[in-house]
């Protein structure tokens, strides 16, 4: 496992990992929008099993070099498929690494720069949270070229109510960053100049909390949003009950009770 | 079919279709508060299954005249009925409107003026899109006589955030355009002179997309969304799959590249 | 049933009522910011019960003394519990609770002052209404002591966009009264020197409702929204045939009808 290094400038995809087990995941195909070509996927689906099985990795950033964050699928290597089932396995794949950021028991932060296109748009929506500078753009424009961001949708519908998620959908149209937190889309937009800065105070905030408490807490998150309440309501107390056995909960919380009878006496 | 004609204004709906494929449904009970009555449902019916068979139609405007877009049911028409049966009857009757609009495969846009309450204001949620002037107003009004707007919270729940639709369904609450916005019930509030510019922008940029791509595209949406996450990736990536088999898809991907490529070179 | 009684001071839940039928909850452990102790989960319980029976309850106002709305668990009781299946019983309990203001043939409005924090900001979450004064701040901070707030994320996440939702739930963060607003936690922040009156309007609008047709509301609006929308529209369409079999909904449309045209004429 050489997720430790920092890989070479030609790989689709740069992992770098620090000592506190946050994992930069940098999307490397600047001169190519970093389409998310069968190169890209095969790499982030092997960083999301790495991740996986990684049991002192705490945070994963996603983030892009160059002018893109992601333009969404390689139109060449679209193109040079005929058969529908070519194009099925295609969604398949980039559907399973959507899928895969919200299954890692670790926190995935979006951090965006440039714009976010189509399937680099649908990224952005199933990360937990997302970051993007005042500058980044966002669309779902497969329309513009005649072809429906279907596979977005799902991201997009999850993640933003449904009239701009459709406005954006059916019409390709580009917003901002302002607009697109404004929509829920993504959480914050900040000054360019303050991109690193943001995404690192995220990142520290959440290596202050127990790894165990995050991984139970965003597993039962994913399940429970897709159940009738009261299922939810099952699901999510078994996780709570599980979350009290960990130590660190415990500890946790009789270093808080000790604190607060400390300021009260 | 008679859909290119103008109808009479005695028609309690006009239909106007240009040769671009555009049709506009306008409610014409403007005395009435263009009220849904058996008739006016009946042709909304009438029209959305004239559009589902019109191989060519692309977009609907659903519009209104007079000073209402529409005071939802038409009162004098319930107060007729004493058997829980015809009321039931009449709201499997307007649900169908409010879902035949969304099976439809051309993007609906209202295009709202005026106040739009209880069953109007879900013919607004109802839409895939929404542009309202500046002084139309919203409400789902029905407890203020009464009688809960049940069925305007199908729609309702389903485009809104769940708190401000239980306060407009509790308090039967009248909400301006520019909340209407900040709630997500509609796409965008506009100066009241600009509405018919900001509507035919909206229409004139779908009629830019292909016909194809954003039936398919519409279609899965409203399935996927019911769905579970990886259910609704299914859908989603047999769609994009099929979209893909489009000729238009295939010609509008090609023509992209070529552009980008000459543009890089 | 004493429910008209103001209770005693030592009491954890004080219940007034008044004589339209208004019934105001008011966590009483102010020096324990209001925790969800045991006792408290069972006086919320009995309340919510007797509130069910009562035939001339017209609106529930859930509000709290001290410098805190509620900060959730009670710690020192939960630290006593080393059992999973203890806490599984102390999560069931609280859950029920959420559920049974759902569940109550009645409005539910959350009064904001303080801080409401972990399953205190899950009570706020599950009302169906609420008002915040502007100095009160909301967080789900269990991820802070290694807790994770599952079982506040079921009323979170069915409440407020995903990202800002999971925002909250992964860094712990305290957010202010605007921005639970604009998150759509809240309906409305006020200045809190006119909460009361702020509340007191809302429930003053309330009470001009019919009563049946609120409980027919609320009740079909729960169930429809987990519903898919056809089988949601079956749900509310025979909620509203039922609704028009109630007198004060016709008193309600004749009066209204006649109005309208006394004003025309």
């Amino acid at each position: 496992m050489d997720l430790g290094a920092v890989e070479t400038a030609s790989e689709p995809l740069l992992i770098e990992r620090d000592a506190r087990g946050v994992l930069t995941f940098t999307l490397n195909r600047p001169r190519r929008y970093n389409a998310l070509s069968d190169d890209l996927l095969a790499a982030l689906t092997r960083a999301i099993g790495h991740v996986a099985a990684d049991r002192t990795a705490r945070v994963v950033v996603l983030a892009a070099r160059g002018a893109a964050f992601s333009a969404g699928h390689d139109l060449h290597e679209m193109m040079a498929r005929h058969e529908a089932a070519e194009h099925r396995d295609l969604f398949e794949r980039c559907s399973a690494v959507m899928l895969g950021l919200q299954a890692l028991p670790v926190p995935v932060i979006a951090k965006v720069q440039g714009i976010a296109t189509a399937a680099g748009c649908q990224l952005v929506a199933s990360c937990d949270l997302a970051i993007a500078a005042a500058s980044a753009r966002f669309a779902v424009s497969g329309i513009n070229l005649g072809l429906f961001c279907s596979t977005p949708s799902v991201a997009l519908a999850r993640t933003m109510p449904r009239k701009p998620a459709l406005e954006m959908l059916l019409t390709g149209e580009m917003i901002d960053a302002a607009e697109a937190e404004r929509r829920f889309l993504i959480n914050h937009a900040v000054p360019d100049a303050t991109l690193d800065a943001a995404v690192e105070a995220l990142v520290a905030r959440i290596l202050e909390k127990p790894k165990v408490a995050l991984e139970i807490g965003k597993r039962q998150f994913y399940r429970q949003v897709e159940l009738g309440t009261e299922a939810a309501y099952q699901v999510a107390g078994e996780a709570m009950a599980c979350n009290m056995t960990d130590p660190a909960a415990r500890d946790g919380i009789a270093r808080f009770l000790d604190k607060r009878s400390r300021r009260e006496s």
